[in-house]
């Protein structure tokens, strides 16, 4: 999940009495198999006229592909494609903010994001730029957008991140990783379409879903949980199960693992994920290794903290003979290290969750680069 | 699930091709124990004026209680306490949005609902008739509602009826006992607090638990089932058994029902409840018997439909000594059991989830008093 911070930690307990998040649920949402073929239609009376387009970020993997010829275009609506090969940044929002101002005079009616967690928090992003003045970088972190975003709906076409539900954004700026946490950032609308995900590699498919898999055990193993996210995140972490354990037919299993998806985006209301996100988020600001990859490069190596869920994850990497690239901190320096380790303790509420309000005793900096050692 | 109509027929196959509904979720919750305190930190943004006052509509059950002195009143915000002896019906809806309009010259800011189904349902359907003309009768149907309700609030003090979360009210009309299914009946938040179940009586915690427990039945045993509801449907009803089968401390309890409410209302986006929901609404119509307790009575006897779901719910009674009501249709004339068999055979949706297509060739009238005549 690219939700390192959807809980700050003086959210907890402040003035000695537990305060509890107001959480925003995405208030529109269809599931269904070929559901994709009603977006015309959710969208029409979201139109505020003719000059004001809907715009749709898509994933350029689909540029060649079918889905493109179902878009529901109607007069200067635009398609922009963008690549989810890299990490999404605040830059990028940025350019396309100005891109998207220069093209129109009016506001658009809405934005679209159709694609993985990069495309989806992409869009969210760029949402929130168009009514709220300034760079992207300027709401990296909890509750600073004070304007309501534009209309957006966010179509994932594969499962895991829960950018679909989540309340934040998570960007690469150039100073830090972090989301823009606001209860403007969640969807307006969520169409969930698992036939969307039928063409994903197998790869992409396995890191991916171990995202929502991996997320699960942090939360349910964390400090911070309650009734309200256990019992999404149970749910989630059954469903990702039946999807890599279990011989399944393929229909189903895409069912599953976008519903596994929601309810594990859902759980993290009152929860937080834990040290594979937290390492994770290190290796991809001075690496750019894309957040699923991470997350399983890392959790593999943390069973003294999550000793069932790294053994039931070895199982699912053997069944799906995934190979988890090897070796990506042999050829580092000490100033390396340094920086992916300021990055990853930097994330309090994360090491917390795993492990308690000492866990600074717990991981020192020293511990931690033994870790990021062994990949 | 007082939701007997969730989903209209024609929404499940129209021209040969599934068109889903586009679900509204309620866009705001809070959950936590004790989260009742936070109640008017969320209201003050959504006052209008000084004028225009929030009413709290509040089972008079607490009319005695400590909660009263929590209720964060301001200006000339008021109370009505409603007595849920009775299930709610259309003409008490418009004689409280006549009240309210006669004693203030504002639009209300908002309303909350504060108790078990029948209160909710009764918020929800204030809130619409406040800013709908005519009478609450008239909305009974599918999506009859035209302008957006009242900003309203639910808060559940009792758990089992999904009513804070689904889209219906089900309303005891001069004709019909039917919902009145909107897009604008769902709540605009919901605060899940569940200490407010603390002092909920133990034969009412266990029929409105089995609300939930059989709806779960009925749509995870259904035709109409897809993998979202299946999801959410599975999660409530592990809830219901750790709750009602397992020795779990009573803070746990509550906390799991709160929960399993939650998700079995949700479950309902794309399912339908069947035969016991459809029966229990002939009893309700024609002889009062509250929602919850007629499932009961209704449920035990269909063991031919639902074997385990059955089995499991026996158990459940036996363990809580439960003494379900007996011998209610031992009086009753013949044109008595022809009105309970028009209204249960009237919810066509709930038979075809229940028996598929064919239905009517399976329940014929005659089979249907038989059962009524074992109650």
């Amino acid at each position: 999940m690219k939700t390192e911070s959807n809980l700050k930690k003086e959210e907890i307990t402040s003035h000695q009495k537990t305060v509890y998040r107001n959480f925003p649920m995405v208030p529109r949402v269809v599931f269904g198999q070929g559901s994709f073929s009603q977006l015309g239609e959710i969208l029409l009376p979201k139109r505020k006229n003719a000059d004001a387009p809907f715009i749709f970020l898509i994933d350029d993997y689909f540029e060649t592909r079918d889905l493109v010829a179902q878009i529901p275009l109607m007069f200067n609506d635009k398609i922009i494609f963008v690549s989810a090969d890299e990490e999404p940044k605040t830059a990028q929002v940025d350019a396309l903010v100005k891109m998207i101002k220069e093209e129109y005079d009016e506001q658009p009616s809405g934005i679209i994001g159709i694609g993985g967690g990069t495309l989806l928090d992409l869009a969210k992003a760029v949402a929130i730029l168009l009514s709220n003045k300034g760079l992207a970088e300027k709401y990296q972190g909890w509750d600073l957008v004070h304007k309501p975003a534009l209309y957006h709906v966010g179509i994932p076409t594969i499962s895991g991140t829960g950018a679909e539900v989540s309340r934040t954004t998570v960007l690469l700026g150039p100073e830090k990783k972090l989301g823009i946490n606001s209860d403007y950032t969640t969807y307006d609308q969520v169409l969930l379409d698992p036939d969307l995900t039928k063409t994903v590699p197998k790869e992409q498919w396995f890191y991916t879903g171990m995202d929502c898999y991996i997320h699960c055990i942090e939360s349910l193993t964390g400090t911070y949980l309650n009734a309200f996210s256990q019992s999404y995140g149970e749910k989630a972490l059954e469903l990702c199960k039946d999807v890599f354990l279990e011989d399944i037919p393929d229909e189903e299993s895409r069912d599953k693992l976008m519903m596994a998806s929601w309810h594990g985006g859902m759980s993290i209301a009152y929860s937080q994920v834990g040290i594979a996100h937290a390492m994770s988020y290190g290796l991809s600001y001075l690496l750019g290794i894309k957040h699923g990859v991470g997350n399983c490069m890392v959790f593999q190596h943390l069973e003294e903290f999550y000793p069932e869920g790294v053994a039931l994850f070895k199982k699912m990497v053997e069944k799906h003979a995934i190979n988890i690239p090897k070796d990506v901190c042999a050829n580092l320096t000490q100033t390396d290290f340094d920086v992916m380790i300021n990055v990853a303790l930097g994330l309090d509420a994360l090491w917390e969750n795993a492990l308690g309000k000492e866990w600074k005793s717990i991981m020192t900096p020293e511990r931690l680069q033994a870790l990021y050692q062994k990949m």
